[in-house]
């Protein structure tokens, strides 16, 4: 295959830029796809930013990936030329342990856990407990780039409803809130609560309004407050005292998807009775919770990460019967590192993504 | 009914010292009861010494009762005078909400939830949505005194098969362990891991085997690693690197019965996918979590307060079968305050408690 192009943080602090690199041909079972649009998730800047102390530079992002099939390698059946495919936070899993035959490939046991989309391995060779790791390379670039090789099944199919653009966000951000939402059993009635309404709340909302539950979101920015009215909630300042106590008690779920560090014990209370409370947007160490609130009413707090292949299907699936979508900003690459620093302070609504028309119009000197 | 006498801490800083009192005489479906014994909780520390800033003082504690029935209030029909009852952490609950019906007394969402055997009801009036308070008193006191009136279903059988002294600490240590065991299903053939080693820890042990698991307990504590090999489970020294290494991956379920604020995090690794971590111990803010580990294999961390009515006899009848109890150390009354300052070091093997002869022979003057 050709050498493609990425943008790549090559150190903690720098911008993104282009870079060239091989990616390899499609081997026995996989395709290969260019990339149309890839989505931009706040875990990239995260990544980037070394954020969770485990980035590999060059560090190219991106793993809301949708794009069309170019190459079948030998014995690759499930999708053909030309088919829209999407691949999202993995592209290769063990596929023989527990969680992996169970459909659970975002759960991998394995001994270097799933191929992340982008910077390698869940588990590099160095802290592997073999010492050795079972794929070709301890690094993975991701979809900021135009083309990828992915083994078939990690790429999912995307409806005939739903546009490449609108699909991409989905990959990451709709399957990491339907996930836990299906887990948990979130069904027809259930009120739900979402904490937090960026591209995971927004998706969150609705997605939970698809399953027939009844919504309320909690931001704490008085611009989301006005311009999330029209996703279906009831929409909460986080800080008002009276709207908090008045919630005690309501819901059967909570979702909290604020990406970092944050307090999530004013919403314990909110809960009903024996039920759970699930972080999927900080992947750090959180504040304290108070066991006294959580212990009176047998509550849980729990994580969840993303989703597994199946479940990212029928996401897509769900997305598309009911006609929803995130809210997305399209964006040219060149524009990434503005992108970046507005979605650090929240500056988005609700998703950008990136058109990788730009990156070829880049490399053909039309930019 | 006549006066009592009971043990009272009269301030946050004093030593517990008799003071007189009088019990309500039975009324309709309640009875009387003559205190033998009265197991002494970790609890009752923290409460006297209002490390939960709650406390209503004078604080007479103690919520592991064993005590023969002596006045049958009209109507009460489900003991008969000269049986032994035992009364543990509630007196008296709404008996109408959702989780009272469910037989979650310990759960009760009533304006004031349920009586706690001592230091009132959960909400005391002050704070009760209401503003007022269904119970009769903001104040009750417990078991370190020689008598009690009681609504009859708040009183439980102990099977012939127990002796009262061993009884008294399954009604607060025993059920505590239980009811999350139960709730969370643990089953015969599951790894259960215990935290802590004391009055809740020891038993959780001895309830968990009693289910068919295969236990391993965590200490701190040298002298506890050596002193519980008795128990029956696998001792594990918590900062033994190799052996919590080894252990990854290997729960089905783990408790923590620590009475303080600890770290779990080092515990959290090793649970199997999709398990829970219940904390019962600590009754206040924890260190925080760190979602990452939690969140790459859906884990949950939750909280369980004592147990229902029906479960607190279930697990009266469970010891009874088995033939286990709590390991007790029996003190008198006078001895209280000494005991508390060896309970808050650790110092005790397993549960001490209080043999009430003790109390009748001081206010007869033979002590």
């Amino acid at each position: 295959m050709p050498s493609t192009t990425g943008y790549a943080a090559k150190h903690s602090f720098s911008r993104l830029k282009p870079i060239e690199f091989d990616r390899e041909p499609a081997g026995p079972g996989e395709i290969e796809v260019e990339i149309l649009f890839c989505g931009v998730c706040h875990s990239d800047v995260h990544q980037c930013g070394n954020d969770w102390s485990n980035t590999i530079y060059p560090c190219v992002p991106g793993h809301e990936i949708v794009g069309r099939v170019t190459t079948l390698g030998k014995g690759a059946t499930r999708h053909a030329i030309g088919d829209i495919v999407g691949i999202g936070c993995m592209v290769d899993s063990c596929q023989s342990c527990d969680p992996c035959k169970a459909g659970d490939e975002n759960y991998c046991e394995g001994p270097n856990g799933f191929l992340a989309t982008y910077n390698g391995p869940f588990i590099p060779a160095a802290k592997a407990p073999t010492g050795e790791n079972s794929y070709s390379s301890d690094n993975t670039y991701g979809g900021y780039s135009g083309a990828i090789t992915v083994r078939e099944e990690f790429a999912l199919n995307i409806p005939a409803g739903l546009s490449p653009e609108v699909a991409a966000p989905i990959l990451c951000a709709g399957v990491t809130t339907y996930s836990p939402m299906k887990h948990w059993g979130v069904k027809a009635g259930d009120h739900v609560g979402i904490i937090g309404i960026g591209g995971l709340g927004h998706m969150a909302v609705k997605i939970a309004i698809a399953l027939g539950a009844k919504v309320t979101a909690f931001t704490s920015s008085k611009e989301k407050l006005a311009e999330a009215t029209n996703l279906g909630a009831t929409i909460v300042m986080e800080d008002d005292a009276d709207a908090m106590k008045g919630l005690k008690n309501t819901f059967d779920f909570m979702l909290s998807t604020i990406p970092e560090k944050h307090d999530i014990n004013p919403f314990i209370p909110l809960l009903k009775r024996d039920k759970t409370i699930v972080l999927v947007g900080a992947l750090e160490p959180m504040k304290g919770v108070d066991n006294s609130v959580v212990a009176f009413s047998r509550k849980s707090v729990a994580g969840s990460l993303i989703g597994g292949l199946a479940e990212t299907q029928e996401v897509l699936e769900l997305c598309a019967e009911h006609g929803i979508g995130p809210d997305i900003e399209i964006i040219p690459i060149q524009q990434i590192n503005d992108a970046f620093k507005r979605l650090a302070k929240g500056d988005v609504r609700f998703r950008y993504v990136i058109d990788m028309a730009s990156l070829r119009d880049e490399q053909a000197g039309v930019r």
